[in-house]
């Protein structure tokens, strides 16, 4: 903590409150992009058109939620060590934000151009600075003692690093398949959230 | 506590915050859709025909804020039972979140085209979906000992499942009558919600 | 406590969260209806017209904003004295959140037709409501002894009453006037707000 | 606090909830301004005209997200020094997310005629008046002792004086360039808020 006394540090509980917030809208507004189209007359028929043209627009609202939600426990989790921030970690958390809050705009870019190499290209990019961020939070927060919570063993970093940085090597990976098969690439971006569910061997480090 | 040693154990509180957050800007947002129609000019007659083209809107919202309220209000009681959180469990809390988020979109639709079967059968099953996946949390939360904040008598649990399981099959029973007498389903939409005014044998188990 | 044992008291904190979260995105939802128009060109002379059309819908942010902080403030006091909550408390909460959500809507019908009788009946009408479902709450939670945090000498009673109730009272006045002269209505809306400002007889009864 | 005590004191930290909701809807809803043009064609060419007509509204969301971010920051630390709070200084509170809940508002009047003077000042003033309100709490926080949570030493009210100031000063200056050099002025609202990254005297006086 020596080396840490001539900064700020604040606990963390009000960065991680503006973070549920902002994750909280995010992931609403998520839902305003969607809208039902008009019904042309009282037939299934009709209906099921209308399902059919929101379809897209909803399939990507499910992804996007789902990444937002596995990202939201990733960060949540991280201040499970991390329990002070100072200016500099408070910069990189508004980053981190910065990115979250752009996964609505590109949601529906991708939802009106899901088949194209453009739209998964900006999707993954968005996605994968948004992994890069928290990660850097991590890299700040593990370097400065002052920050932690509790004693960080090196298998929990090692660890901890490769789960970071999965995600953005398997968006990389996303967005060079779609050149050729975007689809593949759809898969991509509803598998790989679902990864972090799968117990790891962090688990055993908290209580 | 044994068999969870080896998962994650997270406080609640963040998953709580999240959902108040979400649940704060879902119940904000039926609002937007409102809007009021142009006044044709300053008459007492003009300001009736907006108020009449404005209410069946302003019926929905009323129908859907009260539903997301008292759906807020299972949610809260439910954390008073369960007091940690696994990555399974914060993943069903994000199902059940996304669900949340899709009622304001489809009380437009309901607002929209009020007395026809394909709309009063969507909003029915988004309803339905967020029951169901408000019931999955909790039959996870307390087949595992260690996310529970207190011990769950038997009857607790009986009571629970009935609390959590009565509204689908309502709301399955309105969108069957919905396909003869539409306006008898709206009226569901409205008393199903009340039915979790009146005490149950769940009050006597709480501080 | 003895005659509430039979009902579900739960600490009041949660629904508190859940009002903060509703009144921030109430008061920023305020602004979403603001939109600068189109500048036609370059000169001072178009950046003046467009303020000039922005204004009076500034205007009306302006004053309801004041009103839903307010509004917020005296909620917020309330919960100095009622530390619980039951079912029935958190339905009429519920009623309370759903008027403060009709704020901008209302706000923005203001807005476009400020010298009209209609609007400003509704805008009254909605600004009562608030107050009264607000008072509901007091009503029901010092009429049970288990809701309350502290004791509640008579004296605090009588001032909340007067309190909670001069609201509504000032706003039938404006409606009232608005049929003549609309400006002094917009003046009194502007005006009770601030009067929650003056320090009362209720502060001495705080720590 | 003898001076105090005819006054309402109530502990900050429900205003400051509801301050981190305002700044996460108001940081999210920024993003809710930005909006892909629609893609022409499947071309990369289509691709690059679509950023290169987003650029200038993306430009100005990442400036707007800092600048809110780093002043979420100031009005956290504030609280740091302020624990409680009265009538009169929620009320100046309220006046400061008044205009933070504008700069999504006049960020888009930027992006959309980023290099006109009426534009740049208006944004200037805005988020000056920003300053000037969380400045106001500050100057009535550290004269009214029952409000502080700490010891304030002579030092820190100098230091904080400046801080808090230093960013009107710096708008004024970039309002008058901008009527000769626009730019320059944008790229004076970039460089403000990151001299609040840099360590001050404020800092050794926390925890």
């Amino acid at each position: 903590m020596e080396e840490e006394s001539h900064k700020l540090l604040l606990r963390s509980i009000r960065l991680e409150a503006l973070g549920d917030g902002i994750f909280a809208v995010a992931m609403t507004i998520l839902a305003i992009e969607l809208k039902w189209p008009e019904l042309k007359d009282t037939s299934v028929q009709a209906f099921i058109n209308a399902f059919h043209e929101l379809s897209p627009r909803l399939f990507c609202y499910f992804i996007s939620f789902v990444v937002l939600g596995i990202m939201w426990f990733g960060h949540r989790v991280m201040f499970e060590y991390i329990g002070r921030t100072n200016r500099y970690f408070i910069f990189l958390g508004i980053l981190f934000y910065m990115m979250v809050c752009l996964v609505p705009l590109n949601t529906r870019f991708l939802a009106e151009n899901s088949l194209q190499w453009g739209t998964i290209f900006i999707y993954g990019l968005n996605l994968s600075l948004c992994n890069l961020t928290l990660y850097a939070q991590w890299v700040y927060g593990i370097k400065h003692k002052g920050l932690l919570e509790r004693e960080l063993p090196l298998q929990v970093q090692k660890e901890a690093k490769f789960l970071f940085l999965i995600s953005p090597v398997v968006y990389l990976f996303a967005i060079i398949i779609s050149i050729w098969i975007p689809v593949i690439s759809l898969g991509i971006f509803i598998i790989t959230p679902l990864l972090y569910l799968i117990p790891n061997k962090l688990d055993k480090y908290l209580p």
